[in-house]
């Protein structure tokens, strides 16, 4: 059985309102099985409905209508429909009742139009709004099935998980299990993974193997098919297995809505220790970026942005002769911020940024030159240079991303290239 | 001229991401007079997707297509539309030296993949990627138009506005002149906006009038039709003093892209003063917002970021008592972090930031809770509280932009509500 969504609405063609329904509703149907190949938005048009729901009838099974049950003028899903499909609209009592209710609960006058609402095409099953007055549909005809839903999101998403969802999975194959893992990766581009990786693409098909690539990141989503959990998981286990081999390295989590910061802050908290900044380039992103998780201050209590030569002198303490001697798009700069930091603010970790956010070139280097420094304890020092290159707001982002990246390997032992130690 | 916009990529069809493209393109298209009567998405699937574009041609002249331009198997709109209009794929070699430089830059490998993103249609007009790599193209052919974009809405809506819009502009009516303005407002929910301007949007013909919700604040457009570019300025000026009459108070700015913070530091430099903060709940996301601008070192030097108690009085040297006896979510500390970092960075102005991000209360205080501290010279101090209360990274957000307001108040000398001042 394959779907189509057709949203109905003007507002949606003059991009005052986003589409959030055609995304819910493939989400669902995805877990049902479904396949979703189209999803078409028209305005409140007879004609070109007409001719959309024609176009429909002849690519998919099942056609889901959204939008258009309303009470005002431009309202007409159901008389397109009932029209084209020769048949009448009818008064479905019991929604006639329950709007007759709920003018009398709200003290409100009825008008001709709410009556309108109460109309539903003849042979249809009824299904009702948990959220609001107007009845949705599930009309058989011929060789095609069709739903009509509100436009509202919340009558839309009620109304399909309580009233249509039951009748759709009577429809599914009973046999099957849909199960999904969506693996993380940072510090590789899409194009490289999916060269990597690039057989295990071509030849899926069970689990398939797609990849997404997100801002600054990348993640691959499997999806098997199977006659129980545990079949399914073998196969996401066997073929995680394979990709791990060839990608693990940049792997820094699972699931659709894990980030980064989240996954190094559990890291930190679990190692027990404490982590402090000094920004400049980034200007309190970093530190912005770790305040996001909740319960972040087991591991941070705060941090400084030493935006200014003066700053990073006079509150931070780099010395003087470094930045003279060596600029503050260094390595020399950038370890010593770390360690300032480490110490003024007593944490086990200091990480630092200093390099040309953009646009313009500082120290006669590039925009996208970004050093990160790293101290820990006493023990570890070194500074990492980046190349970035791509804007000023994307610089920084990706410098927050790499400092965070860089503390997830060390604390992982993981090999990270590049470091620049200095001289005693 | 009516155009449709495809929607191209499977993880749309999966309900994985969501069509903003369609809505940011309709937005605009609608500013250009061009009317939008279909929106489709399909999947990366050749034969469907070119029976999506026959479709599209008999009904629509401009064809908006998005995504597919990405390195991977599954990127194939511009191989499709190529093989559909009997054009050949060619090498692009500004684009592909813009591949080559970024991989050179970020030290990363070429895949042949990335090399075929550098491939366009023949006879396309190049549109560059400010963003990005892929390449957009601007085909015409017979009687139809082409538009291809990349999927990524950062991509897209950069090489939208940077690249197709004037292209877009010399199809549009010569004899008319279209002028739009935006006018940026910030502390008036959109509800209330269009209440007060009921009148104004209901009996709207020449200019027109929308309002859009942004991310906690609210814009509307104008949009006015005319012989010369006079008698549209005329227009939108006669509108616009309407507009100020009812809610001129909220207005801060105007252009599509403009930020409040790009306001305010203007401000700021106009009036040649320099600032710091030190922030607790919002952990750096206001100084990370000033540092978003370029130029802003003429006005900012750092700040800091002080998470937990220990750090407002060891490090930014609030008292013990005044933490003791007042909290810190409490006027009284804000007041004094804003002093106190003040005299530490030796500003203008110190602006601060203390409360309850949530989800946890704090010192009996519900989340959303939240003190904004400001002084300025050994003049002015003083605190204000707002409650936000819609979840963490929200209240975050509304605590940066409500301190923004509270500063572009305060030089512009317009009136400020709830001011808290501490008896001597």
């Amino acid at each position: 059985m394959n779907a189509e969504i057709i949203a109905v609405g003007t507002e949606l063609l003059l991009g005052q309102i986003v589409n959030t329904n055609a995304a819910f509703l493939s989400q669902q149907l995805a877990t049902l099985g479904i396949d979703v190949y189209h999803q078409v938005v028209v305005g409140d048009n007879p004609t070109r409905l007409k001719e959309v729901i024609k176009i429909a009838e002849q690519r998919s099974d099942l056609l889901i209508l959204t939008g258009g049950l309303g009470p005002t003028k431009d309202d007409l899903t159901k008389q397109v429909l009932a029209e084209h499909l020769n048949k009448e609209l009818v008064l479905d009592s019991e929604t006639m009742a329950n709007i007759t209710d709920y003018h009398k609960k709200m003290n409100r006058t009825m008008t001709e139009n709410n009556r309108m609402q109460a109309l539903v095409i003849e042979g249809a099953m009824v299904l009702k709004n948990p959220n609001g007055l107007a009845a949705g549909m599930f009309i058989k005809h011929n060789e095609q099935t069709y739903l009509l839903f509100p436009g509202p999101p919340h009558e839309l998403k009620a109304m399909f998980v309580q009233e249509a969802k039951p009748i759709l999975l009577s429809y599914a194959d009973k046999e099957d299990v849909l199960m999904s893992r969506v693996m993380r990766f940072f510090g590789i581009g899409e194009s490289r993974l999916v060269t990597l990786l690039d057989d295990l693409i071509e030849t899926q098909t069970n689990p398939t193997l797609a990849s997404y690539a997100g801002v600054n990141e990348v993640s691959v989503r499997l999806t098997a098919n199977g006659r129980t959990e545990t079949d399914c998981q073998k196969l996401l286990d066997d073929l995680e297995g394979k990709i791990q081999d060839r990608v693990g390295d940049y792997l820094y989590g699972y699931g659709e809505e894990t980030r980064l910061v989240e996954v190094v802050g559990e890291l930190i908290k679990k190692q027990q220790l404490t982590l402090t900044a000094a920004e400049s380039l980034t200007g309190g992103a970093f530190q912005s970026m770790l305040t996001t998780t909740a319960g972040v201050s087991e591991y941070f209590e705060g941090g400084v942005v030493t935006y200014s030569n003066r700053i990073k002198e006079d509150i931070l303490g780099v010395s003087k002769e470094t930045i003279e001697q060596y600029g503050v798009v260094s390595a020399h700069c950038a370890i010593e911020m770390a360690q300032c930091v480490k110490n003024q603010f007593g944490t086990d970790i200091g990480v630092s940024f200093t390099g040309v956010a953009g646009p313009a070139e500082l120290e006669g280097q590039k925009s996208g030159t970004v050093w990160i420094g790293y101290a820990f304890k006493d023990t570890v020092s070194y500074a990492k240079c980046f190349h970035f290159g791509k804007g000023r707001n994307s610089n920084r982002e990706q410098a927050v991303l790499s400092a965070l990246d860089m503390i997830r390997r060390e604390l992982l032992g993981k090999p990270i290239e590049g470091k620049t130690y200095l001289k005693d």
